[in-house]
């Protein structure tokens, strides 16, 4: 377990979106990295916050009252139980630390769901 | 608690070197920041994985067997019950995940303990 992650590197893996992939756990949370580009869907996470940070480009995290425009360096935590939609222009690289229990459309199942994820 | 956090600002407040800063929470760990510069206490944390990236600069986290170099866009989870000492040649930037009722020094109180942590 003491390796190291390079973050980019582990981009260099896979090219397609709304796809997270396991990098690393901290306790009970996974980190993860995802690209996406286009509005995903509308949900929330009933029981886990969720944080999101730009690796790369640039993200909106729209709620129902408002937009928080995120860029590289920049981090946000969704609270639990608050509806959210991420989104981006051109396509973006995040990094994600949610817990291991997180399904990443949240209350909804759409054809984004991702069930199962893989792991770099 | 949905605003947004730009991790470079927040190291626009403060100089001083191994004060952790809590800048955000996710669930039950805490998003901390922190300058090192030299060399920690060998510790370890029993209970608790702990997670290290690097914003700025280069460290090592020393094991009793190894050592891991990390530079920017990097990071490792040091595993609860591994002992451990992070250093830095020159000054380094760094973010650290970990639940909040981690002690920086672990196992170990040293005059570097920080009993109580700001919050930016």
């Amino acid at each position: 377990m003491t390796t190291k992650v390079n973050v980019n590197d582990k981009f260099k893996l896979f090219t397609e979106q709304w796809t997270p992939k396991v990098v690393g756990q901290v306790n009970d949370q996974h980190v993860k990295i995802a690209r996406i580009q286009g509005d995903f869907v509308w949900h929330k996470h009933d029981n886990e916050d969720e944080m999101f940070m730009v690796i790369d480009g640039e993200i909106d995290i729209e709620f129902r009252d408002k937009t928080v425009h995120l860029t590289v360096g920049e981090f946000m935590v969704v609270p639990k139980g608050v509806e959210h939609r991420p989104r981006a222009q051109k396509e973006a690289k995040i990094m994600l630390i949610e817990p291991v229990t997180t399904l990443n459309t949240g209350d909804q199942v759409t054809e984004q769901t991702q069930e199962v994820l893989e792991t770099l």
